[in-house]
């Protein structure tokens, strides 16, 4: 047990001396090396699906700096384009989007997706297979009610008033289309599992906005069944959840307790955190810009999320991803300050 | 005090038999009458200043609707420009704002920045009377953090980068800009209820995804200061504050207790809207998307609302503006399920 991962053990909801560290998007755009693959791999999609090189980009932080997991490089838009809607990037610009299949070819696309999806667990076994014992690996996927808004709006949208007003107008259409990717995800998800991920992680990165009465059936649902399923499939791994913007809302999807943690955003109050932390682990919650901003407002908000959420079951993370204008000095100075580990 | 207009009672506390209500937005776009008096005044700005034109599309929605309150038309963007800003309105595109001026140019532009705002009082005079006397009259401002977000971002930013940047990095010269703001939006307030406002709002659109150990900073103390000038100048006319997006922290600002009512977003719940409510009046919190969807789902929440919060003192509106595409008969219906009358 006292090789276990540190991930791991805070996973199981034990308070450590301190607590593990990682931060979403460790993989990406702030580090030189990570820019110099991506220079080779001018397709983004199919830099996600080349096992080669997406392992060669999760290592990367690894080596650099001591985070105690590493995540596998993906994207959540992998899913709806292996159910059979087309997704590309245009520079500078993030996702695009085909038309909306009908929900009778997303259906169709649900029993062959997590094949297509292959790559992503050669990806995994090849980091598993170079990170050491004590570093976990985890694996994700988007939530559902995420990965609809972009297949409805097309891309990324600031009020993603199209996919909510198809909530509204047509419940029942948009419940199916829900459903599709709760199916899809548990599958992808357990097929990640299968290949080495020790944790997996929900990212619901547009829960912000979703009023109460609607929360529930676009988010707690299709978590809870995402979950569900992977325990029938004998996949036993903790889950991460992260309702980004969900605000009081995070609470409500806590005391469902079919999550191991629940991953804050920069949000969060020190407060609420300590009520979620009685229901699962929590993560969370540096703010991205002040990790790039740097200076004597970092190293103290550091040091008061550690004392705020650090007697109790805690990840040290951030609240989004890091910025891919970060610079390198900062983040060796909050690793630091978390790990004690003199980099 | 029978003929008391609703909204003061709401305000001062009282759990009315029925909420009043009015819509964030309701001079605007979703009316033909207003579009029409747009197409005259292609200038955004000009009409903001125009008393006669800002009047008669203030009164527009009170013709036609039973709302209990008007609130001024105008915009928040009109302080940086009377502080000395560029500030301009692109069609279709939102405002764009020229070079933040120095701090020092600022502060110079303070002394001279209501009586250059002076056409908004006339605009209130004239609709407080032409007004009937149970439907109160709201003057407003953008609170100092929005207001200095869009003077920092020279326009609207989806993440607020540049403005949270330089409020990590530069916190003396961001509170300064902020003190500068204070006093501005305070003497124009002032102003307002002088000239006929009998409800002062606080629009603090872009609380969201601001951490707790900022937050007192950019949001909580320059409203307390607000307040508290207003109080020094004699304006004793009930403050509505509205963090818009603050998450778990729209608590924290409630407990402060400095405003009469708290605004709620579309996404607050219904158990933290009645702690809210023990601490001050709380308005809100339809989703606009939903208003504008209409059908079963918007019927039932509205029963919702008035049931969850009716309870104690609620002014029911929306959790944001009202969408310019929203079909009147959706209003209408809200108004008769809220109102009892049948429009």
């Amino acid at each position: 047990m006292a090789s276990q991962p540190l991930l791991l053990r805070a996973l199981s909801g034990e308070t450590l001396a301190r607590p593990p560290v990682w931060f979403m998007r460790q993989a990406g755009r702030y580090l030189p090396e990570y820019r110099a693959v991506r220079a080779q791999q001018p397709d983004f999609i199919a830099f996600c699906h080349n096992p080669e090189a997406a392992a060669e980009v999760t290592l990367q932080p690894m080596r650099r700096f001591p985070y105690d997991a590493a995540i596998v490089f993906a994207d959540i838009l992998l899913i709806p384009r292996a159910l059979g809607q087309a997704v590309w990037f245009e520079k500078g610009e993030g996702p695009r989007l085909g038309p909306l299949p009908s929900l009778e070819t997303l259906r169709g696309g649900v029993e062959g997706a997590t094949r297509r999806l292959s790559a992503i667990g050669e990806t995994l076994s090849l980091v598993r297979a170079a990170l050491e014992p004590e570093r976990a690996l985890i694996g994700f996927a988007g939530a559902p009610w995420t990965v609809l808004t972009y297949m409805i709006e097309g891309g990324g949208s600031r009020d993603k008033a199209q996919a909510k007003t198809l909530a509204y107008r047509e419940p029942e259409l948009v419940d199916a289309l829900l459903q599709v990717l709760v199916e899809a995800t548990a599958d992808y998800l357990a097929m990640q599992a299968r290949a080495g991920a020790q944790v997996l992680k929900l990212f619901e990165s547009w829960a912000e906005a979703i009023p109460e009465d609607v929360f529930p059936r676009l988010v707690i649902e299709p978590h809870r069944r995402i979950v569900a399923r992977l325990r029938e499939l004998g996949v036993s791994v903790p889950v991460i959840g992260f309702p980004r913007g969900a605000g009081a809302l995070v609470e409500t999807y806590a005391a469902q307790r079919f999550v191991q943690a629940v991953a804050l955003d920069t949000q969060a109050t020190a407060e609420q955190g300590r009520r979620v932390q009685k229901l699962a682990t929590i993560q969370g919650a540096l703010d991205p810009l002040l990790l790039r901003a740097g200076g004597p407002l970092l190293d103290q908000r550091v040091d008061q999320l550690l004392e705020q959420w650090g007697g109790g079951p805690y990840i040290f993370n951030l609240g989004h991803g890091i910025l891919p204008d970060t610079p390198i000095p900062h983040v060796e100075r909050v690793l630091e300050r978390v790990t004690g580990v003199r980099i």
